[in-house]
């Protein structure tokens, strides 16, 4: 009789069958006794024509106004999930962010909840319905509706289990967990029957699309048992067997104790590589050159400046790829000649690679193991990044694949738990 | 620097363009000094494709989470709105029904607005910022969406026209006024500069799509100026120009005065007729036959019992043409043999042609010059029914177009004003 929070996304939610196939598991996990509150996304698609309709009207749509529209998209789905519940003579109720209601800050598009008032929610669920609560929207203090940004139902969904103390937080979703690295490259990659918080949170922030990195985040303040799994399997199978799948993140120390030293191998293409070549080794200058990419409000990631030789020295950051040439723009009008740098180059074609697993806090050599597989694949190691629990490394583009694989094997990942 | 609401409907606001449309109408209005409410439709196709969602889940819908649904399609709709006139450098903010708020009672698919709070509203307005509330939709008092049933939007733009005192309700759409009768059948057909309540009222009764009946009641309940006009004219026409356009329906009787006894001919093919013949002609007989139908939730319009012969009598009723078929079971299994009647006869092929005019109540021999020209016509009359300004008789459903450009000319709705 524990309460139980799904979170099903937009695959999951993406026609009146699927709807019909989320209903279907809702009911049997109710049927067993569990009180459940389920957070839908909007269908998928539905998210980007909303959105595209006002950048039809509007270059720059007013962000009240889009957090207005798009929060429909998540209206719509709770409506369709409560009647498909009904339809199976299970008693549902809908709820949108502002009638549980969820407070939000007011930073529209990217707000942050701050609050969950379960009065109404608790007396649904004493009588057994089954609670339908709109993902990725809340509402401000003026009762403005805000949304929490992308895969923000993921956020919410966490966020409505730790403010209801849920025994576990389900994210059904169209892969069946999180895995040592992406499968579509590496055969032999495995899903992780546990992963620690840490880790997600790493491999969140590393570009990992299974879970949005404030979900992760909120799962860690409020720590919140997170499990990923799969929305595609048959919506009947045994509850038991469901709670064994996917792969939960977890706050136990003990369950992580026999896990590998390394959680998973991620990695991106998303990042562009510049260069300032010769720039005068002065205090400040780091300052001078990543000031103005700030103000032009382009997010740094990765930041190297080599050894000073002569009294100059070569300075390197990474940007998003999409970024690229709007930072070079910044650079030669804003910054080459004020530092006398001699030189700005910008190389899209690089990839990070990431090694994550909170083995590393008690396993040294992890690093020189990386890079010595890395070295005997006579592949380049252009930046290094480090974390606590993660090793990221800049290589050309073209090295990416066979650099994941080796590393994958290096590791153990591989091997059978 | 009056107040004055704009009503907009699913096609002036169907597009991207088009909305940029209806912002810059509403700009040139702000412009001039007016404080502006605005309250549009759904872009339209948007509530059937929602309903139709629904549907594809369900046969039978849930109504509260049908409410949920629909309810979306307005609030795009205002989201857009509001951008398209930031756009244009117009200040102006959303309101969903739930923000103004807009009590309803908690008839879900068919609410009827309960009261409106102004505190929200006003301070927008007293900052000159042009209003955005969402039409067909409010909350009940516990706090659940509700909406008004087909149309509501221009019932919402009269309520909230009459809640803030406007000095007129603009109701934009794709004709440009009430006509006399329908252009396509009578290409003389005029469009009536003003009309009366009473008249408007009948007119809706009657089947025409202008305006939702509980719109005009609502007008008439708080005597709210309302005009009917084109959303499709040149959006920066002079102000003077569209105060003058359209069609008034209006509540002063001296500017009805010279107006034609008849105001216009309505008709429609919606009905079908019923007769059950050689009925016994004893007490309680009309309630035997129409107690079953309306337990059926089956609507009758028109009822008609012939004289008696012999101690029985004809008795025949309209109802909706798509529920003739139940109409029909309902009386073969439960009231033909119970009452004793002969037969029953189903017809579809009939049509109902009006003619409406507050004239009436000061001018003797209406009804006598409209089955005048029917007869000369050669033209059958089935059935007719009387109110105190409107005429209506069911004929063979084929003479239609004949009766009404008949009955258009022998009133004279064919000669200029």
């Amino acid at each position: 009789m524990a309460l139980i929070v799904h979170k099903y996304g937009g695959t999951s939610m993406g026609s009146a069958e699927r709807i019909k196939n989320v209903a279907r598991r809702v009911a049997k996990w109710r049927a067993a006794g569990h009180h459940i509150i389920v957070v839908p996304s909007a269908m998928s698609g539905e998210t980007n024509r909303l959105l595209g309709l006002a950048r039809e009207i509007s270059e720059r749509p007013d962000p009240r106004e889009l957090d207005m529209i798009a929060a429909t998209g998540e209206q719509v789905s709770i409506g369709l999930l409560a009647i498909a519940l009904k339809d199976l003579g299970v008693a549902a109720r809908s709820y949108t962010g502002w009638q549980v209601p969820i407070r939000t800050d007011s930073a529209y598009t990217k707000a942050r909840i701050e609050a969950i008032d379960a009065t109404r929610v608790n007396t649904d669920l004493a009588e057994g319905t089954v609670v339908i609560i709109a993902g990725f929207q809340g509402i401000d203090e003026s009762n403005n509706i805000t949304t929490l940004g992308r895969g923000g139902s993921d956020t919410s969904a966490v966020a409505v289990a730790a403010a209801f103390k849920a025994q576990e937080c389900l994210i059904y979703t169209d892969v069946d967990g999180v895995y040592t690295t992406d499968p579509r490259i590496v055969s032999e990659a495995r899903r992780l029957k546990v992963i620690s918080f840490e880790e997600m949170l790493e491999l969140a922030s590393l570009g990992s699309k299974v879970l949005q990195i404030r979900s992760v985040e909120f799962a860690g303040k409020y720590r919140v048992p997170t499990r990923v799994l799969s929305s595609l399997t048959d919506p009947l199978m045994p509850i038991d067997e469901e709670f064994k799948s996917g792969t939960l993140i977890t706050f136990e120390e003990d369950e992580n104790m026999e896990q590998a030293v390394i959680a998973g191998i991620a990695f991106n293409r998303d990042e562009g590589k510049i260069t300032l070549l010769q720039v005068p080794d002065r205090p400040g200058v780091a300052f001078q050159i990543l000031g103005p990419v700030a103000e032009a409000n382009i997010d740094v990631d990765m930041i190297i400046q080599n050894q000073s030789v002569n009294g100059t020295t070569d300075f390197s950051f990474t940007v998003h790829r999409t970024e690229l040439d709007k930072t070079l723009e910044v650079l030669e009008s804003k910054v080459k000649s004020q530092i006398g740098a001699r030189e700005i180059r910008a190389d899209a074609k690089v990839a990070k690679v990431s090694a994550v697993g909170i083995g590393m806090r008690s396993h040294v050599g992890i690093a020189a193991q990386m890079f010595e597989t890395l070295f005997d694949e006579g592949i380049n190691i252009q930046m290094i990044s480090t974390s606590e629990i993660k090793i990221s490394v800049i290589i050309d583009d073209k090295y990416l694949e066979l650099a994941v694989r080796a590393l994958h094997k290096a590791f153990g990942l591989d091997q059978p738990d």
